[in-house]
């Protein structure tokens, strides 16, 4: 029921393009998943969402786990049902939650125990139990419960993170029995080299049907993040899915699909929409700027998107200024085409075995992009 | 450009049902029109909009030209390019909400003096002036500036108020002068039948394109609204579109339909909506109720809206106790199909002349429903 295909590798650099067939549907990669923290892309509807060319979903364990619970989601039919996303769904682990959102109060062999952000309650979850809850949800891809640190760290503490990721790792692939879904390893280690290639070694030695890079874009500079892919990823092998989680930027995603990466998650099309910048190839526009009051042009007049189609800059301008819904909705849909229309053409660009060139035009034309980000 | 037919006439009722042709297309009446206050039906984009079965919207002219201003509106090219809304549009006047929302300062003989509730400058409204804003703002529909008055109210202040309405009336009509735009008159009166009628005859006697009933729904009983619309409207030409402004409830409708009553606006469906309370023939749900969590049945299994198509009452459940702006999207939307399903019905039921049948068997279906209303 799954399957991982290389179609084209480019001849200049490690990008490739694929297909990841999923029971829901096949997912062409490089893939962009928009983030549906609590079973809902933010303001996005299912059939909007279609529309922003999204193949697959990213929801977040913890947040499900905490509410409604993964028996609820169960009773109404699994997350496919109870989101009305009938595409391919990955879940993460949790771990990167209780590491950003919740107070921690012990990290051990066995697992974390945290309180819940949202009503302090304590909960445990060990990488059995993370196994459990994303099969319980009912996604395709499940990921394993990893031990995330932040950055900078001690080494000492880098490392013990790293190798008990890797113990939790095999857990999960023990207790993991469902021919529904599939899971992914993740590496970690920081930013030390050594590490994350010690750490990618031992897990592929293990035999996952994908593997995710983690605990980067914690804030680290991006050329760290790069560094990393540059170690990391010629130790994964060609035949399965590459992820790095929770990236990134337009440049980022670039930068990592040239170093072999198939797939990616990110709330930033999102969260910007939430907060008024729209994405465009000549730079972002702030839409509450005044300059935008009586434009009529829309954000991009190439782009596909509702938002496009049907407003002008001064209409969005104006849905901000007036506090209206719409307004985060919209950009938000924007943002998400704009990234979807981004991987799109990378595809397309390693297709035509011109990935490098196609790097080099982005980056430039994004590097001298005419707006003056006001 | 603009034309009214009643087409078919209820043989026990003064229902009717016709259609009114603007500039911007044909509306079937009874007609419902969703309320876009600031440009926006709040929550729901144009093509969602469009799937709920509106076919006119409604904007406020108070509140557009407080902000964006009608002549930035005007840049954008108009109402319709403005808001993506490419179907009919009315604007009302802005009297309601110089009454409702601002800080009258003085109202005389030439107009109203007003502080917006935004940031409180002076504005002044006159008869003239509400005309001026709504030829630039562009809509099909225009309205007469009112002069409106809280009730009760003395019988002295309602008589006042009445009679200046009817010479800002005609004052309105002296200024008006589009070809691409039609005036309404307002009927204003209280609840005081000598009044309402002597205003309808004064108003029909200058030969307005339509004619709305106004300053009902304002916190008076709905017998005392039913009363208003029993003396009015045999007063109102039977070849213009009636409107009664601000109305209602579903039995609002359907009462006021029976009475001769072709136009409404409310914002009670996307009011309810984004305050979880989903509207069915059996009962309004409370969608953050516990007994929802593990439901799986949509709203309503016959409603063609995207969250009845889509999604369970659980999930709706878990957007709104999650605080997702998609909970208040999709029950915005479902309550607006609800509305226009209901409207249509009774379309229906009026060409089948059958109307007082439908109008019984709705009531009582309605009056017993077996939903809690939990």
């Amino acid at each position: 029921m799954f399957a991982f295909h290389v179609q084209h590798q480019d001849p200049q650099s490690a990008a490739r393009c694929g297909v990841f067939v999923t029971p829901h549907g096949s997912v062409l990669t490089p893939a962009f998943m928009p983030v549906g923290t609590q079973g809902t892309v933010k303001g996005v509807n299912v059939d909007l969402l279609k529309t922003t060319g999204a193949q697959i979903v990213l929801a977040n364990t913890y947040h499900l786990t905490l509410r409604p619970g993964e028996d609820i989601v169960h009773q109404l039919g699994g997350l496919h049902a109870f989101t009305g996303w009938q595409g391919p769904i990955l879940t993460d682990s949790g771990g990167f939650q209780i590491f950003s959102l919740a107070r921690i109060t012990k990290v051990n062999e066995q697992g974390a125990i945290f309180r819940s952000h949202i009503d302090g309650r304590l909960i445990e979850l060990s990488p059995e139990r993370a196994i459990d809850i994303q099969q319980t949800l009912g996604s395709d891809i499940a990921m394993v419960l990893d031990h995330v640190v932040a950055l900078p760290s001690p080494p000492e503490a880098v490392r013990d993170a790293c190798d008990r990721s890797v113990r939790w790792a095999a857990r999960c692939l023990e207790h993991a029995r469902s021919d529904r879904q599939v899971l992914f390893a993740i590496v970690q280690g920081g930013l030390d080299p050594d590490l994350r290639i010690a750490c990618a070694r031992q897990l592929v030695s293990m035999g996952f049907p994908g593997y995710a890079i983690g605990g980067l874009s914690v804030g680290e500079p991006p050329a760290d993040m790069y560094r990393m892919l540059d170690v990391t990823c010629p130790e994964l092998p060609e035949d399965r899915p590459r992820y790095l989680m929770g990236v990134g930027t337009p440049v980022d995603l670039l930068e990592a699909i040239r170093r072999g990466v198939d797939m990616f998650d990110c709330v930033i099309p999102t969260r910007n929409g939430r907060n008024a910048l729209a994405l465009t190839d000549n730079g972002p526009l702030k839409m509450r700027n005044l300059k935008h009051q009586a434009d009529p042009r829309p954000i991009d007049a190439n782009c596909p998107c509702p938002a496009c189609r049907h407003h002008s800059r001064g209409y969005l301008r104006h849905l901000f200024m007036a506090g209206e819904m719409l307004g985060p909705i919209l950009v938000s849909v924007h943002n998400l085409t704009f990234y979807q229309q981004l991987i799109g053409e990378a595809r397309q660009a390693i297709q035509q075995a011109r990935f490098d060139d196609f790097f080099c035009e982005k980056l430039q034309r994004w590097q001298s992009s005419p707006e003056d980000h006001g």
